[in-house]
């Protein structure tokens, strides 16, 4: 059992959790709580650590047995941990790192969509969050958490948003950040050109919006972009948008929070898709 | 010129600030920043406090001219501010009290409505978010931010609700909370009894719901329940609904954070009322 916090293996994971440069180079994150871990397979952990009083539950033994494991103190779990009371387990997870291209619809899936030649459900048009430079990790974990409910098929980042292993994004993610692709590119307007020519039409959440967010169309191929929180998108990202929309306001609100907007364009795709499935 | 943190003013305006209780016993709460502070009239300012250098621009000066206001020095603004970079003014502002009764359609603009005698709009429908228990400031902030952008009427809430006079939930606000009617009620029961026998229809976000939220009419008089972020609605209060309503999910996701499913809820009434006042 690990019983000191100045133990190495507790300092990699203090540095993990704390620091972005450090999940980079070791390619590692930090995850807590039991509904979390639970969702991790073996081959995406690294280790886990659990207090004594965990291991002993004789369902957690059973699970814990399967991947690789330490035991710790309740101190040593507290100095870990970044919530004041940790549920007496936390992991340390590979990271997973999508290409572009494999959150883009691709010519064999659309042919597939159009001619439905076998059996297969054709695969979902594609949906993709776009986000430049959004601070707030909160406002990232709310929107992969709130963008899986919507059905989103991707999400795509620059290399200034973010990050998205910051434990507090980790934790608001409620476990979708397992099951929603995403990827950061380091050139944006690259990405968007690829993205365009992948038959994804670029909607942008935009001051310039002429049209109204839910007279448009998001049952193709769609990706909403969303700019930083105080600055909103560079003209740049901007003028790669096939479509200003807005979302209009009452009162005297001159804009809405980065995830608030985000949901309701999400859900307003996932409407119209769920609408003219039914058709 | 206040240049000392022990000055009685400057202990008044951290207990405001830090306790709810002391908010409650004076009726007072503090707001900061030049926006919010702006959007104050002078009725509603009990003392404005700011820094010599905010005084100092002319602007400002005109603008102090018509309030009740101390000049403090730049330590004293940092010691009673909540932000960490302050914008030189602050404000005691005067609680406002709405009756529930001012947020409910009456009988009198009902038939104004109905019947349109004059040249005047006829006031549009009750839209009411009512909230029980909800417990995060950030959620509280963002609603009434995001309503009032979506043309809500009113806010109701239990006491067991966040204190809406919280310098979190006043700062995400965006001056919201001087603009959107608000009421806390002792007894949810019997507030949402009395909003029924109003007219107004109660939509509740359960996980009982089957009937997706974009099925229903949102055009009339109506309000939304919202239930605590973990423990949702309590049962007495789910069955003064009318309808239970569910946010159909893709992926894994079991529940959305509380001021994205507001969020949802509301923009989609806000989308409803707008269509059929085109029609």
């Amino acid at each position: 059992m690990i019983g000191s916090t100045s133990n190495k293996q507790v300092k990699r994971v203090v540095n993990l959790r704390a620091k972005a440069k450090a999940r980079r180079e070791e390619n590692c994150y930090v995850a807590e709580g039991l509904r979390m871990c639970r969702e991790l397979s073996p081959d995406q952990v690294e280790m886990l650590y659990v207090t004594e009083e965990f291991g002993s539950v004789p369902g957690n033994r059973r699970w814990l047995a399967g991947f690789p494991h330490e035991t710790v103190s309740d101190v040593v779990m507290n100095y870990m941990a970044d919530t004041k009371t940790p549920q007496g387990v936390l992991a340390v997870v590979k990271q997973r790192h999508y290409r572009l291209e494999e959150l883009l619809p691709q010519a064999g899936k659309q042919a597939l969509k159009t001619s439905a030649p076998s059996g297969k459900n054709p695969p979902a048009p594609a949906c993709l969050m776009i986000l430049e430079t959004l601070q707030d990790p909160g406002n990232l974990g709310t929107i992969l958490r709130a963008g899986e409910g919507a059905g989103i098929t991707g999400l795509v980042m620059n290399r200034d948003t973010a990050d998205i292993y910051n434990p507090k994004v980790i934790r608001s993610t409620m476990g979708s950040i397992l099951r929603v692709p995403f990827v950061y590119v380091d050139d944006l307007s690259a990405a968007l050109a690829q993205i365009k020519s992948a038959g994804v039409r670029l909607f942008a959440a935009h001051l310039k919006g002429t049209n109204n967010y839910d007279q448009e169309d998001y049952t193709g191929n769609i990706g909403f972009l969303i700019g930083n929180e105080a600055a909103g998108l560079t003209e740049e990202a901007a003028a790669m948008a096939d479509c200003y929309i807005k979302i209009p306001m009452a009162g005297q609100v001159e804009s809405l929070n980065a995830a608030v907007a985000s949901s309701v364009l999400m859900f307003e795709a996932a409407r119209q898709r769920r609408n003219s499935s039914q058709r």
